[in-house]
């Protein structure tokens, strides 16, 4: 047993391959589906918007994927990504338990975003693309990728929701330093931006408006393709570096095996990015860790939504995906961990709850600033609000480790920092931060709404083609 | 010879003592002078402000003085930090020179200054103190000691310059999340702060005022004490772990000794955390590593200022110190790296420059910005402004290797990330920055104004006293 806070690897220890769940899923997800036709899509229907090598791995259902040398020799910028024992949390706490968390906010943006972001922009560059666009809200994920093109000498265009452009301008600076062009979403520079700046030249924008703006960007240029940082299979692959590394760590400092994983739950790239790799020990050599993403209880969609069909942008431009959903277009409470506020779940991710493979809870907003600023007072480290949602289920689990007298091991995944989100601790000090629970009425009145087919439509349909 | 790009050393080569570069001086630094009697001060005057252990660092030349465990506990949080090789800025500027950069942003609050910051809470809470109080300008100071109190219980009270507190809130915010009381200065609190609101309400409050409230707030109470960040010998000393580590790390990456060591340069903690034990090997060994500080043209004390006695702050409450100046109440022009405004250096620092054993150069605020984007850009970590400076040394180095055809070994302080500075980046890329750099009649005039001893003259009053 290794008494160091910080459990480290060195660079020839960076994973040499992803892993891909789907091989390993009693259930593959259902396939994505055209909305005009209602049949399932191929992967040529992508091929305007992607990379044929991120297509490829889209479908994929290979275990491993190798990642590529150029991609490893950027991720050793960053990676491998400390692991840390939080002892003076758990002293904090007088629990029993365990807790070790890896820290992903050491890469240039602060996150976990540059795990897809690198290896997105490097097949791009190598398949002759010359721009990519992208859309941010906040900009986590915009900064991710400008700093992956610059490693790459390719564009950048990012479409950022105005009111955030204007309100947020930290990321929006970084971005450009690293290069990158941010515009303010809506634009004039798309027909889908002159649109809406027709009918209300003052809007403060919306992520939908931003991804019209970005794949209709992408259409404009055969050497410009578009990119997206969450939801997609390949994204959440990418993203499975952290529990690859997460593993070795806690071999290498003698800990047992996590009964407990937690993450943050978005659209599922940072949940799948440390729990798969744990998952896959669960399918494969009968462990039984449970991986548990923490949503806020603002977007409830694992916790409280329904499993069907639905869009996975607002304004209904993708293919139909299988999902946990509350709707394409409901419009969460704004809480300040903007990263969780996406309606559904990537499909692999959905797939594996429906299957009780994965389990999720819900935590509110203030519940998730009292764990962060604990973390904050104990570990040193100021959490993104993201993290906050995963910590707090941390600080429960621990507390009910305390309370039955049971050692429980517990790894969380520490997405980020929250140097950019000062302004939401602020809200917290001041008290100006609202619970935001969804009601029964307002859970049922959002899925109501979905229109498209159900699960169970779509799998008769699929046995009828045979 | 390894090839990776970071060097990383384990928990338990976190040093286990800071070296005292005073017991290797061929010239000790002068005392300390009262200023109403002009004789030298001995330690005892200190008791007021500081707990005992750290008046006797200041004033001791053991050449290594023990870290303690608790120290070396709280530093294991982010120690030892990772040291890289910039090969992607080497590929950028096609250099034969080797760069390497200590990386000290990894810390919680961002930058070098909890190195001392944490020993200084430390010995504080050994010897009973309850709140320690300190003044702070764009908060990079106050937030590590923020971060220091709350790892050792004890309650911190920041003076914060107003105009900072009004228009900086993140740095504030991050204080006030580790648990500090932070008010803006001047405040209603002291004394000091009621006199200057009495004169003028709307004042936007200066470091010169922060401090006479802190140490007012220190005088209040027994149990409370004051902290500084930079200047003062024990706090250069307690920044030393930086180059020793940096020393093992060059080490185990098979690289040679460095040919020159830059950092950027304020008061001199930043740059003598990471030379003082290059300079140990220059003066033990018989090495030959060039240490050169980087300090900005707006605040030129190191290489147009002059020798000789002056006051630490900007009012004139401190003892009289032997340093290089621009005079105390020399007011720099407003650049964005507000670490590296202060007017004078502390003892050591001068003393080494006087005596030839180490160098400075001038960096302009738009060099530095160029250096700090171009970094950025290849190594992916946005630069603390102060950093820029010692960027743009290197590059300046690195050129110059190019042009002769020599390669050459580079080591600089990466001394903090850019994350809370993004506005300053933003005036870079707007082409709001000015160069800033002092004419030789600004120089001339901010030196004639000082009227404290000379250097010599002090030397024949001590050769007199015996």
């Amino acid at each position: 047993m290794d008494n160091s806070r910080k459990i480290t690897l060195s660079e020839s220890e960076i994973p040499t391959h992803w892993y891909n769940i789907v091989h390993d899923m009693p259930n593959k997800p259902l396939p994505p589906l055209n909305p005009g036709t209602g049949e399932p899509i191929g992967p040529e229907a992508l091929m305007p918007l992607f990379p044929m090598e991120l297509i490829k791995q889209e479908v994929s259902q290979e275990k491993y994927i190798e990642i590529p040398d150029q991609v490893r020799d950027v991720y050793s910028m960053w990676r491998p990504t400390p692991m840390f024992r939080a002892r003076n949390l758990e002293k904090m706490l007088d629990t029993p338990a365990k807790i070790y968390y890896k820290f992903e906010g050491v890469s240039p943006s602060g996150s976990h975003k540059p795990n897809t972001a690198v290896p997105q922009a490097y097949y791009n560059a190598q398949e002759g693309v010359k721009r990519i666009t992208t859309e941010t809200g906040a900009g986590q994920w915009g900064s991710a990728l400008s700093f992956a093109c610059q490693m790459f000498g390719i564009e950048c265009d990012v479409h950022m929701v105005r009111i955030s452009f204007d309100q947020k301008p930290y990321r929006k600076m970084m971005m450009q330093t690293w290069g990158a062009n941010v515009y303010p979403s809506p634009s004039e520079r798309t027909e889908a931006g002159r649109q809406v700046l027709a009918k209300d030249p003052d809007t403060p924008g919306s992520l939908g408006i931003a991804i019209s703006e970005a794949v209709e960007g992408a259409a404009m240029s055969e050497t410009t393709k578009y990119s997206l940082g969450s939801v997609l299979n390949h994204v959440l692959m990418h993203q499975t570096v952290i529990g690859l590394e997460s593993i070795k760590q806690l071999e290498k400092a003698g800990a047992d095996l996590p009964d407990y994983v937690f993450a943050p739950f978005g659209g599922g790239s940072n949940f799948a990015g440390i729990s798969f790799p744990f998952v896959h020990l669960n399918l494969t050599e009968g462990k039984n860790i449970q991986c548990i993403a923490s949503e806020p209880t603002s977007a409830p969609k694992l916790t409280r939504g329904v499993f069907r069909y639905d869009f996975g942008d607002t304004v209904g431009m993708t293919p139909l995906i299988p999902m946990y959903t509350l709707g394409h277009d409901f419009v969460p409470a704004k809480i300040h961990a903007g990263g969780l506020r996406y309606h559904g779940a990537g499909a692999i991710v959905s797939q594996l709850l429906a299957d009780g493979l994965i389990g999720a809870e819900a935590i509110d907003q203030i519940e998730s600033f009292e764990a962060g600023v604990m973390f904050a007072r104990a570990e040193g480290i100021v959490p993104a609000p993201e993290a906050n949602h995963a910590i707090a289920s941390v600080i429960r689990a621990a507390n009910a480790a305390k309370e039955a007298g049971e050692s429980k091991t517990i790894l969380f995944n520490m997405c980020g920092h929250g140097n950019f989100d000062m302004l939401a601790y602020q809200d917290y000090f001041a008290g100006n931060l609202e619970k935001h629970e969804m009601t029964q009425e307002e859970v049922d009145a959002a899925v109501a709404k979905i229109e498209s087919p159900t699960i169970d439509s779509v799998k008769e349909m699929l046995a009828n083609m045979g």
